[in-house]
């Protein structure tokens, strides 16, 4: 079986690069810098489906890119979950928090209705990111 | 710095086990059959923080008790979470997620003040999961 990105997740996103294990993404919504990364790996939906080694890439991915969007954006914190309720393909959330933001100290998910970036907006993000993860 | 557990973190669990890297407790919460592991590394609070070993056993760590809460459950879905923006010493849930839950199908998180358990209901849960991690 050949991995395929789930279809709401790739509505949800933009594509910013594939990593050795991971397809990393920048969701739409302006209100969180907010990445999600996918393990091309089709079938897998819990931590536990991965194989060991490839569980400590994604290790390595999620720490690569928790420390470099705290760079790029300065935020207090980086919140990192992995749920599935809804789309079940494994997929980890990587979020910059900025104390103050519209969630804060609350999660991101189901904080209300994504903010869309302005197009301009958007791809002067995606560039930092692409340079910068 | 030795480690020391939080004492937020303290107060709202109970000890499970020690595992090699993390701290193992019960979220005093009858909603919701909630871990949480704490590496013992003195001044962690991202995942990045972490060395490379220790994360590649955190994911190993995260992976067991998943799968082993899943099991012992029978969940429709572990939820994992690296927030942190309350206490901000490194903690890892792990959460199982029953459709249907009280928070269900959003995030756990946020989701209104814990229901503690009863003192046998909790005495059981703990010897289950003593046996069953």
């Amino acid at each position: 079986m050949e991995f395929q990105l789930d279809k709401r997740l790739a509505a949800d996103t933009a594509l910013i690069a594939d990593w050795p294990l991971s397809r990393v993404l920048l969701m739409n919504d302006a209100r969180y810098p907010w990445l999600i990364l996918v393990p091309r790996r089709a079938g897998a939906s819990e931590l536990f489906d991965l194989a060991p080694d490839d569980r400590r890439i994604l290790g390595e991915e999620i720490a690569r890119a928790g420390e470099r969007l705290k760079a790029i954006t300065g935020c207090a914190k980086i919140n990192t979950g992995a749920l599935g309720n809804i789309v079940a393909q494994l997929h980890v959330h990587i979020v910059a928090r900025l104390g103050g933001d519209a969630a804060w100290p609350g999660p991101v998910w189901g904080s209300g209705p994504a903010i869309p970036y302005e197009a301009g907006e958007m791809a002067a993000f995606l560039t930092r990111l692409v340079n910068g993860l």
